[in-house]
């Protein structure tokens, strides 16, 4: 049996296949959020001509199912199908994307440390070359010559061994060795000034980015970004690790997010025509259950209750072991974790952020994939993870995407006509919502009445915007004879539970320590979506404490910039393994109290307003 | 074109090749000594049809080239050929040989130390069992149990952290952890008792040993030895090393040994029912070469001046990575080298000897494919390779043969008749010489006046067995209607050569301390050619000092003894790296007075008889 596309391309496939199936043979991947099981609706295509059965029909209207659209992960071809993928249901990975960079990084480090201090030291060595009255071995010679500059005790990889007659005669005698604390021999090279280059990755469950830094002089040669490859296999964290473990995945994703890194990095060092030998130092940030898979460890009982990762600490690791195509001997450092659900990422937050040095008490808000709270200063680190899930990034919202071209990033609902006005990034044609205009909408129904405090819609409204969907009532922001845009009531439970396990997460937090917001003196925002977050409208839904908006800053992309000052600096490696040992990881999944905050937050903005004196002033309360 | 074996087997050529190159693709090996230059004529096959062109026609008499005997390496095919391959020209390699065995293993450690102290300590772990208040990583709980017993700063390697996850809750958190001084660890499994096992391997030039220790008890389990495959490559270390470099052969160089141990050792584990994870540790020994072929390392510079190994001091490496199909993760020890031309196995051999330990003045021979020389006590050790050659192993002697069956291992001339009376391996029908039967042949050629002092045969002597070959004079040893088995004048010169090399480097060592032969109180034969030396003629020859005989002992492979003391023995270990540490190698091959000496020992015994007053008498002088 064959699939045709509209593109013209067409392919055999194997009956029993779901379409989803077919296609990802093929190549060709659509948006999954839930990994294939029908529930987040996002796989749509269009079945042009042919015969299909289709297993479930959620997630679609009426009139959408009777012109063809389907859920290509629950259907089925009865024989030759011909379809139609749209633009939006297409999963773009691996392409170079453009995301929120970090701010200024070099003035970053200087204010911090400014000392470059990275993992690779270096030694000049003049060795005397062998003679029939001198012929020890090439390792001995070296070996004295180190212990006449003080390094005694060094460690010699067979790598290393490996290539040192031919290094040496090469250099002819007149070296450069590369080395870690340890000490570790990492490499030789002729002595001669070069440039030495370093990279900073951070790997998210969305994407990847990836620095290219100069370690002499601290600066961003260039900077790379894309989407995980892994968002193939599901959305969130937990759909990953069932993949690695009951898919028997693990290596594939693992293989996924290295080949991510190395086609980030490859074009940029030949845009500057650096060596990969030159790139001699690697450092990765990112969530545990991304660093477990970094690693090739199995995630599993990430999941499972009691939620143990394998490690926290991770010991270095060589590039060329981890498949990290710099420098084979680089050493590759994992900044540490907390726990299963808090991870390098948020140490690398909390360092860049310098929250840990201020007597001042911050709070850091880190919203990805996921949302994780830390509350602290230079004495103390609580941190939690909220389970605020991806819903900001799209997943498990009707018309939810990421913050990309055709996304509506930013809209106005007018008081009077309930006309909505559209920002949409790239000035074109609407393609879905994401998590800046989930915000906006919420906030903007919600002043105009469209709908309640419990954001249910209220029947009273008379709009033709408001209408009767497939689940219930939904507004309709956009529509042409394509498609429809709309935000579910479904989809706004699901965005007050998100901003509810936020908000429960930071009030239980303080209370474990005995405090309230009012003596929070500092908001770290960190993340991608931080970039585009209208505070006033996080406040008025309830997902931001209500607190003077002068103690909010936007720090962009934390975890790339911790990754950054761990890879220049010695002092900062050891101040994050610092905040990673005194950080205390509270498990907000199996604590009472954290339900009934949660339950209490389920309201716009909050069940008890009195929180909130902004909010209820401008509800006139 | 076909070539066709009188075996029925058939098969392609390419235009261009030799025979020897043909059939070495087939997996057929011939004896070639010299690695196919034309100059050891031991791959001799016969033709008994077709056309062939044949380059050289050294190494063969002319009644034998009439015949259509030819050496496969100098002989090109013009069309179809049927040939036929003599026994003794194929080469066996891979076969399980049984070869001298080191004297009883277990008695030489109790008396040397006693104390079983592998590289691999144990010590059981129980770790709390993780729950949600205390969800800490696995690694970091198993390394706060690890401190808690005194061991901190433990470092873990990734294959180590990669299995910890599973491995622990299947040990239901109750562990036996194994480790290295560093600490490092390596593995961890269920706690309960079980045997534990590790190899010891002597690496030689012609021959493998293998040795599987019981590490609880200290015994030998099974021993297996084979020849080692790089046989195919050359019989010498340099020929070894011109395929290496030259030939770009050092990988399957490297392969050719790591199957030829895993190869003894697969089928001993079998035998035993032992799992190839229960052995935890790896020792090997072995000269210079092999050791750096071993290691993957260019052997290159061995072989030119001045004559610089890589390393002498080996670090430790992991089974794993090394190939050898034990644990993993099992440590893999290298008995260190002194020098390019004294390798580990010598060092070994001292250990073993216990040389080391005496206050009197020892005297330590290997004589192997190659001939080391050891002299010292307690408070000092001088070595040196004497360049004595293979040829007690065969090589470069027309009819010479390693020590197996078929092999003349000893034997007598009549005085009168001049009639040979031979010993043969096996007592099967003679194909050729051992060292043992060179040494008895030259003595008795000596004594019976059938040569004179510098080895030429002496013309007033009437024998038939005596006759003018293609090469000069030779002496019939054996005759059938298939071969001739003689001896050579140019192969007593051969033999003279080398047993000069011997007693010249003990001179010269002898001198460079002030010492003289009857300063030696002990004197050590190791090797496997030590098993079957008549140590009078050796000393009728000149080979070997004239000093008591009871001052000899022979000590069978003592890398092997070596190497297994290293595997049970911290104490081992470290006087292993003493020794290599203060052992002094004086390079013969520049030392001009080395050429006095050995000129000095082309004669039989010496030119200056008053050094071998026991063979003056016997002469009758």
């Amino acid at each position: 049996m064959l699939i045709r596309l509209s593109t013209g391309r067409t392919f055999d496939f194997t009956a029993g296949e779901s379409i989803l199936q077919a296609l990802k043979k093929q190549g060709v991947y659509l948006v999954s959020s839930c990994g294939g099981k029908g529930t987040c609706g996002k796989c749509r295509i269009k079945i042009v001509a042919g015969n299909y059965s289709t297993g479930m029909a959620g997630r679609l209207e009426p009139h959408e199912r009777e012109s063809g659209i389907a859920l290509a992960c629950q259907t089925f071809p009865g024989g030759d199908v011909f379809i139609d993928i749209p633009k939006e249901s297409l999963l773009v990975v691996g392409d170079i994307i453009e995301i929120s960079r970090a701010k200024d990084l070099t003035g970053l480090f200087r204010s911090l440390d400014g000392r470059i201090s990275p993992l690779v030291k270096h030694i000049p060595l003049e060795l005397a070359p062998p003679s029939i009255e001198n012929n020890t071995g090439d390792l001995e010679r070296l070996e004295k010559a180190a212990e006449e500059k003080g390094l005694k005790g060094m460690s010699f990889p067979h790598a290393f061994v490996a290539s040192l007659a031919q290094s040496l005669r090469e250099a002819v005698w007149k070296i450069d060795l590369a080395f870690t604390d340890g000490p570790g021999a990492l490499f030789i090279s002729p002595l001669e000034e070069k440039p030495r280059y370093g990279i900073a990755a951070d790997i998210g469950t969305t994407t990847i980015v990836v620095y290219l830094i100069n370690l002499l002089e601290g600066s961003v040669v260039d900077v790379g970004s894309t989407y995980n490859s892994q968002i193939r296999y599901g959305d969130d964290v937990i759909t990953r690790i069932i993949f690695a473990t009951e898919g028997g995945g693990l290596q594939e994703l693992r293989e996924a997010v290295i080949n991510n890194v190395n086609n980030l990095m490859v074009p940029m060092l030949e845009r500057h025509d650096i060596k990969a030998e030159a790139v001699e130092t690697a450092v990765v940030a990112g969530n545990t259950t991304m660093m477990h898979i970094f690693w090739g460890l199995n995630p599993g009982y990430i999941r499972e209750e009691p939620y143990t990762p394998t490690l926290n600490a991770f010991p270095l690791w060589k590039a060329g072991d981890a498949g990290i195509t710099i420098n084979r001997q680089a050493p590759l450092y994992t900044v540490p974790c907390i726990a299963s659900y808090v991870g390098g990422d948020i140490v690398a937050g909390v360092l860049a952020s310098e929250m840990h040095r201020k007597s001042g008490i911050s709070l850091f808000i880190d919203i990805g994939t996921n949302g994780e709270i830390v509350i602290g200063n230079n004495e103390w680190l609580v941190t939690a993870a909220c389970s605020a899930g991806p819903c900001f990034e799209g997943s498990g919202i009707r018309h939810g995407m990421r913050a990309t071209e055709g996304a509506v990033e930013s809209l106005r609902i007018d008081p009077v006509t309930f006309e909505p006005s559209l920002g949409v990034i790239g000035n074109s044609k609407p393609a879905g919502i994401c998590g800046s205009g989930m915000i906006d909408a919420v906030t903007e129904m919600f002043l105009t009445g469209v709908i309640d405090q419990k954001g249910k819609f209220v029947d009273s409204i008379d709009t033709k915007r408001v209408r009767k969907g497939f689940e219930g009532p939904e507004f309709l922001f956009f529509s042409d004879n394509q498609r429809d845009i709309v935000l579910t009531g479904v989809d706004i439970e699901n965005i007050i539970r998100s901003k509810a396990a936020i908000y429960a997460g930071i009030s239980l937090l303080l209370r474990k320590v005995g405090l309230t917001i009012h003596d929070i003196e500092n908001v770290c925002i960190a993340g991608g979506f931080g970039n585009y977050l209208n505070v006033d409208k996080a406040i008025t839904i309830g997902m931001l404490p209500d607190i003077p908006r002068e103690k909010y800053r936007f720090l962009g992309n934390t975890s790339i910039a911790g990754a950054y000052l761990c890879l220049l600096s010695e002092g900062m490696r050891k101040e994050a393994e610092e905040i990673a040992r005194k950080m205390t990881n509270i498990e907000l999944s199996v604590s009472r109290r954290f339900m009934d905050e949660y339950m209490s937050a389920l309201f716009l903005p909050h069940t008890d307003i009195g929180l909130f004196p902004t909010v209820a002033k401008l509800l006139g309360k």
